[in-house]
């Protein structure tokens, strides 16, 4: 107990506190240390760092340069999954969206935005999608309007796992263009990007690999992004002319964030230094698995199924009745520690992210922090 | 010269140089230090310095909370641009757009992605918009037509400012709404937002307020973005949304560049510590005339005529046949400086930017690295 003490006064007494949110999240040091030059964007130098960025996320992508590029687009990952949508999805194409939280939901937004033609297959939110009604929608396809298919991986809303592996499957047997929102997975979950046929992947610099926010990015196929010109429906949404002029030299198309790109390059030097996706899935895992068992041994149950729930983020049901989120929410952050609101409108619920520079002893702490509220209140 | 080689020793030490560019700029290290914490998106913490920063923006453009508000904007200064474009002009409406440079011609490509019905007035790069032109354009729309002017006010192509108050008059004159692009001038220039009958103003976190790059934001007439719902053709660039989501508490719409927000906060504070818009608009123009002046007494002289020239940025003619510029931008670079390309197509030119964190004896010390590098070379 006297450790517990010691080290939420450290955290304290600098101020800070350790994010167990689904990012932005907290990064270490040497990632925030990077932001402390001020760089030129024209600079080759600095379009170097941009280059050598696009190289190491083929590389965590496990894909090819043959195959595959890396496109930087600034903004938050919305603007990554909108600027796919927007590229790649003519006016003569039609999409079928798979949707089981808020994330999908967002997906549809856009394409309505978008005037983008789409099909909406939802199910619940504590559920994952049936494949076989995945395989009959395209079946009943019959002039085979649907030329793509878009997914959101795990879905942040709940901390749901989506089966990537079966959807992929599909979409390869009816040969459909096939987009992943993989925001909160990528990095920190093996993604077989090839081997699955993904063709456009978005994520952003703020999620597993651990960067600060500021920009999204996608991984794209590149036969057949370089047939996506002019399709756009927005200039700084263009995915192709964003492509097209950072793959001369490095040099974004408009003003980058200069310092949250340094601290990218950063964040990726040190998800090859702690052993590449695997390790981090390991360690996400393990964070995952202590703090699910821990909370439940006091009485709060996850809302996903142990069978879909991802290492990366887990929905809580409110332990009892009256249960006061914001005095909760502020007791934790005085330890140190801060938390987040859960996103459901039919069950009172929180969430707790894992992600980050989170260790099993921020866990374990965390726990008894969370441990002490509960004992004392109910 | 001694003090002058010791100078160019300790920016070089830092392994650090000066920019003098249109943005990213140099800024202070008190501004870049605050990016060394990771903050919570849904923290109360957090979502008070958006709503500071939001205040404090209304003070830079003189405006009341009560007739305007402030929203800010994921992505570089292009995505708030196009945001104003797509959330306020609606199918029905038109724009004439006025241009004299590639920030002008920018605007025009996002109205064609977006499908936005515009007119063109453009003139030659080395003169301002004729006032008699435009009110012809205006008098000749019988129908009425157009309902929007878009104007840029500092066009940093050139470096030319344009005469924003007579534009301004013209387009209250015909009760149009005007949109004035006013990225690198606001916070740098004194600009009578009420005054003049701005309803749309954009600007960068990079610019004259001396942030980092990472957002823009937008300066709005509250009556008229109200009426705004549901025109924009994209979701993520939806002023209007944006800032109905923003009001509410300050939390933005999707992940906001939390570490560039807490810097720009930073930054705002210093630009009030240092006298407001006025003190610095008074240490740009020091820098830019003696900038000019130094440079004319070598040999080397601006493109732009002295009335029009802003107090931002310079483009400067090529000082003799075979200059090299590549070469050029090395050795200053090596000095501990970092200059800019032109953008000119039929002149051969580079261009110099005054503004960021640079005082007179940069200046000095620039010109003196520039006229060593130029004597030792014609
Ligand atoms: C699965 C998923 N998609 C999209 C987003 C949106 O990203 P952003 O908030 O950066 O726009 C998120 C954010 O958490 C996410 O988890
Ligand atoms: C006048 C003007 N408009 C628009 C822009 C575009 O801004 P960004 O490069 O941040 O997209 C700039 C950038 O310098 C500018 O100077």
């Amino acid at each position: 107990m006297i450790e517990f003490e010691t080290i939420i006064k450290q955290n304290k007494n600098l101020g800070d506190y350790k994010l167990l949110t689904p990012g932005p999240l907290t990064t270490t040091n040497t990632v925030k240390n990077e932001m402390l030059f001020d760089r030129c964007t024209w600079d080759d130098d600095y379009k170097k760092i941009t280059q050598k960025i696009r190289k190491q996320l083929l590389q965590v992508a496990t894909v090819s340069e043959e195959n595959y590029t890396a496109v930087l687009i600034q903004g938050s990952g919305s603007f990554g999954v909108e600027a796919v949508l927007s590229t790649v999805i003519s006016n003569k194409d039609k999409c079928l969206i798979i949707s089981n939280g808020a994330y999908g939901e967002r997906i549809v937004e856009m394409a309505k935005r978008g005037k983008i033609n789409y099909e909406l297959y939802s199910c619940e939110y504590d559920t994952i999608p049936n494949f076989n009604e995945i395989r009959r929608i395209l079946k009943d396809d019959e002039y085979e309007f649907i030329t793509h298919i878009v997914m959101v991986h795990c879905e942040t809303t709940t901390g749901i796992l989506n089966p990537i592996e079966e959807i992929a499957k599909v979409a390869k047997e009816y040969g459909k263009t096939l987009i992943v929102d993989a925001m909160s997975s990528f990095g920190g979950i093996e993604i077989d990007v090839k081997g699955l046929g993904i063709d456009y992947l978005v994520s952003s610099a703020n999620k597993c690999i651990q960067g600060v926010p500021g920009f999204s990015f996608v991984i794209a196929d590149k036969t057949k992004l370089s047939r996506c010109k002019e399709n756009s429906r927005s200039l700084c949404l263009d995915l192709y002319e964003q492509w097209i002029t950072m793959e001369k030299d490095g040099k974004w198309r408009y003003t980058s964030p200069t310092h949250v790109v340094a601290a990218f390059s950063k964040a990726l030097d040190e998800l090859f230094e702690e052993g590449g996706v695997r390790s981090r899935y390991i360690r996400y895992s393990e964070n995952n698995r202590l703090l699910r068992e821990k909370l439940k041994d006091i009485g709060i149950f996850s809302y996903i199924k142990e069978e879909f729930q991802s290492p990366i983020i887990t929905t809580f049901v409110f332990p009892y009745d009256n249960f006061n989120f914001n005095e909760f929410y502020n007791y934790v952050k005085d330890r140190g520690f801060v938390l987040y609101p859960g996103k459901l409108t039919d069950v009172d619920t929180f969430r707790i992210g894992n992600i980050g520079e989170i260790y099993e002893e921020d866990i374990h702490i965390l726990c008894d922090v969370i441990k002490s509220y509960v004992m004392g209140r109910k």
